[in-house]
């Protein structure tokens, strides 16, 4: 487990989406963040204290987290070289980029100089099987998603929240770096073998008897060209009994792709239908997720209003609106099931 | 590069498809094999003389051929054992397993103390990058399949071959390791790390301006639970302007999935071009190849006679029959140019 509490890295990130890592830490681990370190032309906040290295051990904080990314998972000098501050500082170090932290001679060195620890985030289990799609026990949800960064891990943390609320049993499986971290545990999909990606799910999410939901974290897109093996994969391995759609309103073009639009919902959501019959024959699309925190709350929710209308399921806002119709839809039955009932 | 001439390993192999490595070396490069290596209970044979590590060291070999397979790319103790022996023997050992071969502390030290190499085909290249989907230049076919080990890369070198037999410039892109092992270059796609699936495709076949082809050999089926992100990925990153569809008639379930049946063909073909679409809007399908080796001759002609009928498309066995119906397709102009030409 990574020491908390955690002095949070903002660098000089003037992209809302790279700090992502960051900023989940910040919404769903509040209490374990003292503060968040920027450099002086950063133009984002996470809203906690604007601490040093120095600042931020004094007051406690065990761990920096480089909570920042870009496609690729580089690890640029400036990040090496702020790592290296906090290590020399008495802080652990802890990333979820691909280029690892331990791969880096002069952080290694500093960590066993200072008796202190690197954590990569995104190290795959060591001993993944390929994944054989058979049908096993247990409810399962994805969430999957028009676009990388739309909302998935979100919304389905609030999903499993919320299952929880109303007494159902309900375990968040994270895929991705900002989910780990805030789970404690989980796989980094997309930093698996290739071979292995539906295989590292159907890991991640076994067989489950007790009625409980594994809720699981959806990755990329399948209209994304730079990660929709890894979409698939995970599909695939999830084997869900329920989707959910995930979408940001009003984003100009897919993630890191200027110029290529983003998939028409109904579309989306009928493509991820379609794959999802491989491993789950009797699949079914139980909400919409609209991250619409750009947008006033009034239109925020006549668009809402109007993806219902449109595709006939609950849409929301899981943050600004809840999820309680959602969870509804959820766990009643089938449509199926209940014309059964209704004839009988 | 491998240093040549080889012996094939063949194992206690009684798997027609789990050899398929040695089978394609034998078929593909024969003037540089030597010989197979087989216990005395294997069942299999490649047509080759059958020679002891000793015999085949003392025949000119160079490099023993681990080339068996298994899903997961494990290697057993057994073909540690045997590894050993070539090194022992003077060979150096070629090996395209997950497993490294230079994981393993024995071969290495006996690599090092004879001073022969150990060969890890299965390595991706080091620095990939995300991919893009931008349209890039180049003329690309990519073979599909409805399962693995259906004779995609057969039926890619085969149209390869009767490309260049027509003029055509045409280079076969490798994606796995038998593959590699016969072009001496490529990239293992199911071996790179999810988020780059893709990318290695764009990286493998990059933009090109001469006119030529690239052919390159798919891998697994978007209907294999195990590997459809692979092939997903592939798909997009390939950017084809052509795709080839693989079967192997007859086969009773999808590879390591017992009770899994195979996909239909005009479905499989529509689903990967309705996925090719993503990065390549006018992909076209050009033939089907089907993998008759184990049917009489003329049952696969008609076979392939009611494919297509069925399809509309060229069909059949790139090994038995040619690929210059497929060829022909390929050539001549798109439908629409050509109605486009008769109404001018």
């Amino acid at each position: 487990m990574i020491p908390a509490p955690f002095l949070l890295y903002l660098g000089r990130s003037a992209d809302a989406l790279g700090i992502k890592t960051s900023r989940g830490l910040a919404e769903f681990r509040r209490e374990d963040c003292v503060g968040e370190f920027r450099h002086d032309d950063c133009p984002q906040t996470l809203g906690l204290a604007r601490l040093t290295m120095a600042e931020a051990a004094a007051r406690g904080a065990r761990t920096l987290v480089l909570g920042i990314a870009g496609a690729g998972g580089k690890l640029p000098d400036e990040l090496i070289e702020d790592a290296a501050t906090a290590l020399n500082a008495g802080m652990n170090v802890a990333a979820g980029l691909h280029e690892r932290l331990r791969d880096q001679p002069r952080l290694a060195s500093l960590a066993r100089e200072h008796g202190l620890k690197l954590f990569d985030v995104r190290d795959p289990p060591p001993d993944l099987s390929v994944g054989k799609g058979y049908p096993r026990a247990g409810r399962r949800l994805l969430t999957v998603g028009t676009d990388c960064s739309v909302g998935k891990m979100y919304a389905t943390l609030a999903l499993t929240q919320a299952l929880r609320e109303r007494g159902v049993r309900a375990d968040f499986r994270a895929t991705g770096q900002t989910g780990i971290l805030i789970a404690g545990e989980g796989v980094p999909v997309d930093a698996v073998v290739a071979d292995f990606i539906s295989g590292a799910i159907e890991q991640l999410s076994p067989a489950r008897e007790d009625d409980g939901w594994d809720l699981i974290e959806g990755q990329g897109s399948l209209f994304h060209p730079s990660f929709a093996g890894v979409s698939l994969g995970l599909l695939h391995g999830a084997q869900p009994e329920a989707l959910v759609l995930c979408h940001e309103p009003g984003r100009a073009h897919m993630r890191g792709i200027p110029g290529r639009s983003l998939p028409d919902l109904a579309e989306c959501l009928d493509r991820n239908l379609e794959a999802a019959r491989l491993t789950s024959p009797s699949v079914r699309a139980v909400g919409i997720c609209l991250n619409t925190s750009a947008m006033e709350r009034d239109a925020a929710l006549r668009l809402c209003a109007r993806a219902e209308d449109q595709l006939g399921l609950p849409c929301t806002d899981p943050i600004a609106f809840g999820v309680e119709t959602i969870i509804d839809r959820l766990l009643c039955p089938a449509p199926f099931a209940l014309s059964t009932t209704a004839s009988s």
